[in-house]
Parts: structure tokens; C-alpha cells; sequence
């Protein structure tokens, strides 16, 4: 079976057409649309999600809105800028959304700066989102024939989160290696968590184990440690949000916790994540902090704790370097020093 | 609001009555038995649950079950002995469940010599089960007297599954010493965890707290470590389904997990358990493995996996007595070496 795509450009409508990705697994839905909010509210409520997709989503959204809109070169510029500073505001955490938009915003710059015509800016602009697009597929190539190297015949790598082709598209990122692996013929098996609240583990990663044919089982966010002693576990590799110079990763709650247990049992804990994640220039990552609904009533849909009773919902957590083996790139595996040797594979 | 008693004895039709813990918090719904493999089905499917609680239903089902069989008095001394190694079996890793059984056919053995009438032998079996009762809520007191001297004015106590007076009666075990420091004006305020894959700790634990008016903040699983870094938790304090005379503690899985992540942050992780989990003889304790369908259907309300995924669920893990602070006990507090202070307080 074939993983849907989960964001696609819609050539003959000039729209972006996404999977709604919370009704997974139980529905397999799609919505088409021009309309900043609607793309926005899509990021918003994880509709669109995953780090690198939610770059694309808002690559696709600006081209998607510039297309629709009438007027001269000057006033789509001035849209496309409206548009991409809305979007980038939909989730705080991850940095590709706001570097999507800034390349976005620079093409458009730079399509301004040149006097074109109206369709011609349209065109432009459009061509960057499909670039921005086809390079991410390409990125998850290279992560995948990077980090297949770290991975052995028998391995039992534990996930967490999504980090797959719904959240990037391609072969997705901590699952491109497995994949690359496994072609190889190299016997690999993923267990992989629930990744409370929102169950992206169960809902999507679990979906694309299933649909990739590959040996997955899923366990409670609560048999993390129980897994990691009794089921085997040799490596984990998991998906980021933002990474700093330093190394410090964000992503989804409950990582920070996998990365010191998995130093407790000795197993190396790996990141794997597109050089559009590391931001070298912020000194900290602000932690979105969602609706504590979302912990109250799951999926809103089955109620599990009473009204009274208040609930914190922070979606990221930070892991600090000295507790990740290696970040695996589509430049190549970084170690620590993460500044020097991010340097050394020129990320800006 | 007082909340509700889990298992209660009805003198005039000698049944057992219990809450169907399986509904909270949605529903408050009761059933009265006398029939042994309900009261075996009603502590397989977890609505009498809590280490603690499940011997109290145990021998209150003897009690039950004898009340309503008619025959000479070694009829019904055949009959407890047959009900009592049923339900025995309903689960497999906390040893009260076992003790309350063992505890009840001594007496009945006792009663059964001393050629007393039926009448005479199924009021003695009431009676020691109605003693068993008042003993544990005893128990829980005595806990809450110990375990208030750990808590100080401003503790932030993180709690795991549910080990309140739904799982003990009484006070509860790891809620009882809250309850008692809360009671002396100290300010304490509770972090609960979800607890997957049933999630006691939001449908349970989060019931009592809000019923209670303690100030409580609900966590998905995924935060121990956010919150334990991030929102200033001071203490841990657990329950236990089974404490061996090293100290090794069975408790809810994702338990020795959160001693980890204790341990990492340095905050002291507690054990609230009456001497009745404490098994001096057994070298290992098993594991209930149970149906992997609830890790992927939660509650039996909500698909959150695809069918094809196969899913691993350990009911409980084993924390090492390295990780504990203390187990709080209802003849005071021990600490390492344990099988010597366990014995010191007159631990079989």
C-alpha cells in the first residue's frame, strides 16, 4: 500500500489539497483550498504537521493565495508577504515553518525586484513552493542513506511521535533510515509509543508501518522503560522540531524522557532531522503550550477526567545534547561539538 | 464531595456491591453480586482494582458466595476454599489479592475445626472479611500519619495510575499522606499522570483530587520529564502491587520510568504500600500481560491504532530499590537495606 501524500500542489487548480491527518486512521479524508486561514487553522489543529511538512504546507499555502489574488506585481508581493507572515505564526516551536516562509518571502523579493509580470510573479512563486517541495523529498533520500549506515541487521529501534511521510513527506525523516535499511535486507523492527496527547504514534506512525509492511508493535507511553529493559530495544531515533547550535533538540513531548531512559539502558539515542531544522541563531526555543483540553477529552472524543481538574499541555520538549548520540542530516551524521560540526557541513 | 466506596458489604443480602470502576468518570454505576465469577470478571476487567482493594473483594466474594450456599459446614468450607483459589487467579502480580485469599480460608480452616453450625461458620467468614475491610482502612490511616511527616508546606507531588481510596479504601495508600499534610494547613499541590493504557490517573486519580479539593494539575504520560523539569515537582510518591524483601516494587506500568527520571532530577521517589505487598518469599514477581487490544482501543471506545499493527502491553514494571527514597508502610517508613528493616517491623 502506498502512504498518501499528505500535502500535494494542485497544478490544474492552483491549490494545496492535505490529508486531514486527526481523523487518521479511522478516515482517510483530503481538503483543497486557496485560503490563508483555512491553511493556517489546518497547521493550527495538526491537519498539517510535522515539522518539515508544515514547512511545505506554508510554502504551498503563500503560492496557493497568490494565485487567487488579482492585482499588480507590487500588490501579490505585498500578499504573498501578508500570507507568509500569517502562517508563520500558526505553531511557535518548530523553525522550519518560519525558514519555509523566509525563503518564500526571499523569492518573492528577489521575483518583485525583476519587474515581471503579475503571472509571471505567480509562476515564480509557485515554482519556489515546488522546489522547496521536491528538495525535502530529495533531503529524506539523503537521510535515509546516511542513517541506514547506523543501523544493523536485528535492530529493535524504538520511535516516538511521527517523523514519517505524513510529517515530511518522502520517506520521512527518523524512518527513512529503517526504510533504507530494510531494503537492504537487513531485518529491523520498530516499536513504537502512543506519543500522548494527540496519539500520533498509534494514529499515523502505526499506519505507516502497517502500510509499509514493516514488523512494528505499539506500546503505552507508560512502557517506555519496560520496552527498553525487556523488549530488546537496541537504538531509538526520533524526529526534531528546532535544534540549536548547541545541539539542544525540541520535539514532541515525551522525547527528553525516551533520550535519559535510553542513556539509563545504554542504547544510543538518534535524531534525524533536515538541516532546516537547526537554527543557529536563536539561544532558545519557545515550548507551544496547547489547549489542556486536549488532555482532558482525547481527540475530542472519549472524555477521560472530570471538568474540575486542570491539566498542562506543553506539545515540546528539550533534549539536551549530551544525551544524543548523533543527529543524522541529509549533509551527514553530526556528532558533538554540534556548533563546530554544523559548521563544518555549512549550515547557516 | 465524599467519594464513593469502591467494594462495600450489604449485611441484609449478604452481597458485595461494587462501583464499575471501568466507567468513572462518566458514569456512577454499581453492581451487587454474590456470584464468584462475576466477582472474578469485575477484578479481571479492573472495575475492583487497586492492590489493596482487589483482596478486600476477594474476601468479601468468599464471604458472598459461602452467605449463599447451602450444605453442612464442610460443604461450605469446600465451597470458600474453591472460591477463594478462583479468584486467586484473576490477576497475577499483586500479592494482596493472594494474601486476602490465604488470610480468609486460615479462618475458615480455624472455623471449619472448631465443628461450629453453617450458620455459625458463614458468620465468621462475614466477620473476617468485615475485619480485613476495617483493618485496611485502618492501614490507610496509619500510612497517611507516616507518610505526612515527608510532605512540607509547598510540595508539588507527583502521582502515577490511581492508589486513592478507589484502589485502597480508607484514604487511600500514596493519596493518604496528602491527605493528612493537607489536612495540617501544609500547602500541597499533586501532579497525576494519565496513566495509559487505562488511564486511572485521569479517570480516577483526577476524580478524587477534584472531588476533594486538592489542587491538581493533569499530565499526558509524555510530560513526567517536562513537568518534573519544568513545573517544580518536589516528591514522588506511588503505590505498589507487590514489594519483594530486596525492595523491588511491582507497580502500574511507567512507574520505574518515573523513578528514573526522579533519580535524573533528583527528586525523592516514594512508595505508599501496606505490609500486606510485601512478599518476603517470592524471588520474581510475574507480569500480567494483558490484551494488546487496549493499547489499541482505548477504554474499548476508541480505535486509535490501524488493526494490522500488533501492540505489546505489560500491566506493570519493577522498579529497583535503588530508586526508592522510602516505602511508606502502616507500621512506619523503611528504607534500604529492606529485607532487614522489613523485617525489623515484623514482615513475615
Amino acid at each position: 500500500m502506498e502512504i498518501p501524500r499528505p500535502v500535494e500542489w494542485q497544478p490544474d487548480r492552483k491549490d494545496i489539497r492535505w490529508l486531514l491527518q486527526t481523523k487518521l486512521p479511522g478516515e482517510m479524508e483530503y481538503k483543497t483550498s486557496h485560503d490563508i486561514e483555512e491553511i493556517y487553522h489546518a497547521i493550527r489543529v495538526l491537519d498539517i504537521r510535522g515539522a518539515p511538512l508544515i514547512g511545505i504546507g506554508a510554502a504551498y499555502g503563500i503560492a496557493a493565495h497568490v494565485s487567487h489574488v488579482n492585482g499588480g506585481t507590487a500588490d501579490l508581493y505585498s500578499e504573498a508577504k501578508k500570507a507568509g507572515e500569517r502562517l508563520a505564526t500558526a505553531r511557535p516551536t518548530a523553525v522550519n515553518l518560519r525558514w519555509a516562509v523566509t525563503r518564500m518571502l526571499s523569492a518573492a523579493k528577489a521575483l518583485a525586484d525583476r519587474n515581471l509580470s503579475a503571472e509571471e510573479f505567480r509562476e515564480g512563486i509557485i515554482a519556489e513552493a515546488i522546489k522547496i517541495d521536491n528538495e525535502n523529498a530529495a533531503m529524506t533520500d539523503m537521510i535515509a542513506n546516511y542513517g541506514k549506515e547506523l543501523l544493523k541487521d536485528g535492530d529493535v529501534v524504538m520511535t516516538h511521535c511521527n517523523a514519517g511521510t505524513l510529517a515530511c513527506g518522502g520517506l520521512g525523516t527518523n524512518l527513512a533510515p529503517i526504510r533504507a535499511a530494510l531494503k537492504e535486507g537487513k531485518r529491523i523492527s520498530v516499536i513504537q509509543t502512543w506519543t500522548a496527547p494527540l496519539l500520533q504514534g498509534a494514529r499515523l506512525t502505526a499506519l505507516e508501518l502497517a502500510m509499509g509492511g514493516i514488523d512494528g508493535t505499539l506500546i503505552a507511553d507508560t512502557a517506555v522503560s519496560y520496552a527498553m529493559e525487556h523488549m530488546g530495544v537496541t537504538k531509538v531515533i526520533v524526529g526534531a522540531d528546532r535544534i540549536l547550535a548547541d545541539g539542544r533538540t525540541a520535539n514532541k513531548i515525551g522525547t527528553c524522557g525516551i533520550a535519559l531512559l535510553a542513556r539509563h539502558y545504554k542504547i544510543p539515542f538518534y535524531v534525524a532531522a533536515p538541516t532546516s531544522t537547526v537554527d543557529m541563531k536563536s539561544r532558545d526555543i519557545p515550548i507551544e503550550q496547547r489547549d489542556p483540553n486536549e488532555i482532558k477529552n482525547i481527540l475530542g472524543k472519549l472524555k477521560i477526567a472530570p471538568d474540575e481538574i486542570k491539566a498542562a499541555n506543553p506539545a515540546f520538549d528539550i533534549t539536551p545534547p549530551k544525551y544524543i548520540a548523533a543527529i543524522i542530516t541529509e549533509k551527514g551524521i553530526v556528532t558533538a561539538p554540534y556548533r563546530k560540526n554544523f559548521k563544518a557541513i555549512f549550515v547557516r
